[in-house]
């Protein structure tokens, strides 16, 4: 798949405003600057568990907008590095009222790009050599669906069903045929035909054969109907009907084969979980890709903390914690 | 907590733009356009699992926006109800090409405004009389964190801490006092009393008692310093330090009131989930307040699907599906 | 089911001639004959576990003819009854030359019988009022087919499968369609069709619908097809396929009734347990009959134990057990 | 143990006539005879589990009188062979008339044997070296314990406790003494010595020592009476007296070789399973036998199914299996 | 069982002089003396879990002794009684001084008998009316031996087998006839008429039977051989046979009943738990007592803390616990 | 840890006289003198289950003062070495009457001691190097708080919290300081200064710290007021603060370590189990000792049997046993 310049993230004014901050860090903005405190300070930034850090190439683009120059020292690790537990991800140098409202935002890009990221990681994992496409984008809210298909990108992922997820991370959005084609135009074959009458060439022919009959069947009736043009089927059978198993697919596979469409790929998708893409990868059978809904979008997001380590270059830390910056060799300073 | 006019949501241009929906629905609109079809369908939305309705407010607010005028007929549960698994909630009668490339953004803000309200509920429930704050910004996309505060007070939280969020429902912004002022001030009771100093008089002084001595001790300073302006401590000791537990509240509360400070509250946070608000509701000690984080801003979306089910008011529906229309007499039309 | 008059057992020579006993019951004839010594003994059968009591029937058709006039007194519970653990289902009192080389066969038709019968017992209840069929004679040795089926019966089974079963329990077997006539007519319908030709009109029209397609549209084909002389159709969906679920019956009822078919009944077959039995039934679909398999014809023997208790009328029992007759006032002294 | 020419197996007539066979198979005979149907098919038999694979000896012997003389391929694995999930182990190519209504026999056979001769595998593999017998004929129907005895010796028993079945087998049964024969001559003493008065020298002496007392006092006893003649006691000992096990058999066998009995071997029996076999053979102590019951004979039985797989030389297959012959190599052509 | 004057504990001087105590409790006496410090104090003992208190009698006879006089407030629960987690059972108030060194002594003494006297209780309760006895004396140091008995009483046992157990519970000792006397005298008939022969009339003759012979008839012969002075036979089957089960007892009560021997009770000891015990109750075979060990013996103490909640009348409490004396009605003052 | 003379177990009276045995064995004693019966006898104790072999030394001091010179050998395995199940520990052959009174108490020694030294081994093991008191004297009656110290060290511990108890193990007591202690003084820091001020120099100073304050707090309030004569701070937070976990630890070394007392020790106790002390070790703190409690005080005893094995030279035992001595190599003959 051929990839193309990333789209930058789009900024919303209102996190630039700090109305999406929790209250109290607005208020202890108010709090200092009127006692007129502003020491410098060093926060660091650590997840509670493992897992593939996603959300730091984000967070950089939203300091240099929201840091409008202000000078403080950023060191990271790099996007989709794997992190361990309590390890410090992003460290920010700088007078506290500098940074101090974002840091609910910062959170909360890093929590939950690297919970998404990190199931991606297990699929793609799982999957092996086979491809995987994020299609959670119905499973999370219009405004992050795009964000999900990048983060599942980051963790491994070769593309994700929306437009605006896919430019984010310089890829092309990955589709079939939504059941709803199928039914308007009545019969799996005319929208088969229709798809390939109108989409340009180098969109890929892969055709949903679960809409009206079993699979194997309609599996042959759109090969001898698109001819060489189509790519692959894609599976989707529903849970009423079984879920998508390896004996169907080695089954579709020998009934495509017996009637001469051995070029035809099978493409899955519907109800996979880490497991069942095991499963269906080990059972040997070829398959093209995976489309992997909410094993990726379901993923609860990693909680992360940030602690003020250091003010006025000396230790310090609230109980329970260790003063002092956490060693961390794996951190770089990064230009903004 | 007095209320006010709930904010409108806003509308992300990308979203208006079918750029968040999965690809094959641009597809489909370009494919239909060519061929000339578009007939008039109905199409149900409905939930995999049971739980507490909730989207269907910005759904509304979105297709308001969305058709220009178009005409659609709108059937839906109200925000907020119960609904049953495969329950249709949501029903749009009329041409395909007018809403074809929402059904992504539309399902989204379902599933995941129903999986925090569904979260919110269990832990309101379990708190009884007590109330339930949302403080889970953190653990989610700045994008997101006040549709999340938004989607607990429709599952039963008074309020949750983001102003946008509070602003949604009607409600004003919650808070006590971040970690980082008491570090930066270097002591509770300095962070307390330039907090009196500085906030309006209607902000409720709530100081967070854990960041350097023993819980009873640091409650009693602070008590000791504030006088009658302290309405309550709050109490957010570290799994580090065992959590907040029945006997440390009651401990807590003991102490406080050998001390002579009976009117002064204890409000909890961290860590809680269903299990332990319920704990600490049957411990008998007096809590006035719970800030859950991510209990509810970690709960999974609840899949909904989308089928269209009549077609030029003919019953269909894909396999696996039983055709026509689903009865729901709790479903209502609405105007846009 | 009208009913018809029961055939007898027939019973084999070998059997008679102590050939399937367990040899040292051969060697003890021979020892006692030769030591002179015959007491008249009481021996009595009793289970290990609970149960549905069935194999008297045949042990009383088996012991008229193999004692050939010879006196023993003989007393037992009814064929059919539930019976307790170690509870006495059958007393013989004689001399032991008698009876003594037939406790292998006596036990080992009550051993077998009952844990078929208490199996179908089991399914029968979980159906509740629907009916239940025997359909697992591929399963057992083709000797023991038709005894396989009578047991069923006598569990609460409607009828068999087999024709010599199904005269044992004086009913009518009853069967559907194989898949074998389907694949060698080549369809469905046209395996249906030829059905109707031939078959008398009293053999009800019940006709499998998953050899080709996908249940729903297979079962519109057929009733199209044969118009009213169809009573059912038959679900045997196979596992491959997800096997028959609530679901798929729901959704195979509706596209029936939709097709104006609503007096097609559904018969279902194919992995049934007493679990799925019960979860078909609750969920409320209307059903025609169960055939059930391998949930009766895999149940194993419930274990049977024969223990002489009287030797010339004086309380004896091996170690273990308690010496004398049990008391049991269900039995009832028969007449062979 | 010295083996002798095995006995074929009784066809019974009402096999052959079809009378156990489902009823389905009879009304499709009748329906292709009048339709005029009849091609030439391939079907194989295959089953569900893996195993040892038994029935193809009596299957072989049956087709051979049912066919009689008719022209059908024959290809099988060999008898006692072990078999895997799906793997055709039986496949017949001729006119389907031909053969068509034995499916459910042959089915039958295949899978009550081959579940029979798995579970005798399992206890001869737990017993290692020591010999196991078949000893379930009370706990099957007595038209089939001499099968259970064949099965059981297939799966790699020494020998079973049925003249009919160790016949088939080409052994000689075995067997000790009856509790009845103590009962009766009132002492194992007694018993013993009439034993070792009446059988001919060539019947070892194996004597039941659980029938009065204590199991080492009464192996003593019995030692001291009969002698060198003595070849082994047999420990049966009931589960209310805690069964058999290592403890026991090593106490019994410390308190014979103090008395002066090493030569006495120790046979055992009673509530056998192939866990019990293995920790009784891996306490070391020295055992001439286990007398195997319902560990074998309550196995229920391996699932078989017949599919036609070619019509007329082409490929066919109902849907959820593939068309066309299983590639199988292990598979032999056999003259009937 | 009649009773007599308990006797008083013995008090070892070791334990007077604080050689058993926690030596830094001996390190703050020496530091309070030349610190010339003594106040006034509360102290309140309390267990962590729920059961039956025991102990406070040993522990009041101490105090008597240890504090010579000097003036303490004692206020305490009564022997016995059930006592709840955290609920005070002991407080003494006084000069720190004078009972210091004691805590270590006088939680032991709580600890140990509590936890057995709980145990104890739970056995009594699972044998209904029919009597228990303590026979765990050989689990423990003969220094303890007694108190474990005198707790066991407490906890609701009839008596034990210690002479000086059960005497400190004004008790007499029960016991039947030791597996030595049977091997010494070479028969379990020959022990019993020693027995019988030598003590005086009032000692219950109660005989051992499973010493040699099976426990049916071992008991038959002993019954024969005492006649009318026989009381009972003891059941003590080891885990080796089987134990003593449900089975076991009915068996052994219908060969006495049979005998003529139905006056002679049946007392059962061996492996006995809490478990077992209810098993024998519910099988409705009577029984005259059961001999419990380790179910007893073995308990592990239940833990007991001592805290200062009041220094010269002021509440004080250590971090985790409520200052102050912690209101319990349940208390009495009682005189040393 | 210097180590001195062991002293001699202290024998009572009471057990000397057989007055806590069990009083059949007093009984059996009577019996065999009137009888006039007193065979030489072969005795072995063995263990139920396998671990630490503790109370052979106080058995073989007892017997030497109860035989009184009477002649026994007496054949042991040392104490503390590890023990298999079944294995005899100690064999005693001689006239029976010479010590069969003792069996009670030498088995209540055995089974007590070896329970705890076998839990305190299992601790030792999880601490690997760290060393490990037993401070578990609270949990068991004062009798026995020695015995539990000495067995304690014998499983591998280096000392116990009693004079007592460290005395018979030749070791010195180790304490810290009591809670009542910082209580009455009302300070840790006082609490310390005095303790610094009166106890002698060889006395190591470990300061408990979680009595009014945060741990890191206490401690380097100590730190500061102490100097350099203190050696560690103890540990004991309660579980109502979470215990003491890994991360406290390690928080405290820290804090310790910034205010510069890297050289004061961390000891840690309180609710220690095997696990928690495995947990601690494999964090890599650098801890200076484990205080265990109920993990070596609660053990239950192992349970213990003697049998008689031999009666003048012949192999003897009771049913359920092998006659004849046990061969056991590592047994080893001792004079008194």
């Amino acid at each position: 798949m051929s990839e193309r310049e990333p789209a930058r993230f789009a900024i919303l004014p209102e996190v630039l405003a700090g109305d999406t901050a929790d209250v109290y860090f607005l208020r202890t903005r108010e709090i200092l600057a009127r006692e007129g405190v502003d020491p410098g300070v060093t926060m660091e930034f650590f997840p509670r568990l493992s897992g593939v850090l996603c959300g730091i190439r984000e967070a950089l683009e939203f300091l240099r907008v929201a840091l409008g120059g202000v000078e403080v020292v950023v060191e990271t690790l790099e996007e989709g590095l794997p992190m361990a537990p309590r390890e410090p991800v992003l460290r920010l140098t700088g007078r506290y009222q500098a940074f101090g409202i974002y840091e609910t935002a910062l959170l909360g890009m890093l929590a939950q790009e690297s919970g998404w990221a990190t199931a991606a990681r297990a699929c793609v994992e799982a999957a092996g050599p086979i491809p995987v496409y994020s299609y959670g984008a119905r499973h999370v809210h219009p405004r992050v669906a795009p964000i999900l298909d990048y983060a599942a990108i980051v963790g491994g992922c070769l593309s994700g069903s929306t437009p605006a997820g896919a430019r984010l991370a310089g890829r092309w959005p990955i589709g079939t045929m939504p059941h709803a084609l199928v039914l308007i135009l009545g019969d799996t074959v005319a929208a088969a035909e229709a798809f390939n009458r109108v989409m340009a060439p180098e969109v890929p022919r892969s055709v949903l054969v679960d809409a009206f009959h079993d699979e194997p069947e309609e599996a042959i009736r759109i090969a001898s109907a698109l001819g060489v043009t189509l790519q692959s089927i894609r599976l989707d059978t529903p849970a009423e009907r079984g879920g998508v198993t390896p004996d169907l697919v080695r089954e579709v596979r020998a009934r495509l084969d017996l009637a001469g469409y051995a070029r035809v790929g099978i493409f899955i998708s519907g109800g996979l979980t880490v497991e069942r893409i095991r499963l269906l990868r080990e059972s040997g059978v070829p398959i093209v890709g995976f489309g992997v809904g909410s094993a990726i979008s379901g993923a609860s997001p990693i909680d992360f903390t940030a602690d003020i380590k250091a003010i006025a270059n000396h230790p310090v830390a609230k109980r329970g914690r260790i003063p002092g910056l956490t060693p961390n060799p794996r951190l770089r300073q990064v230009e903004l």
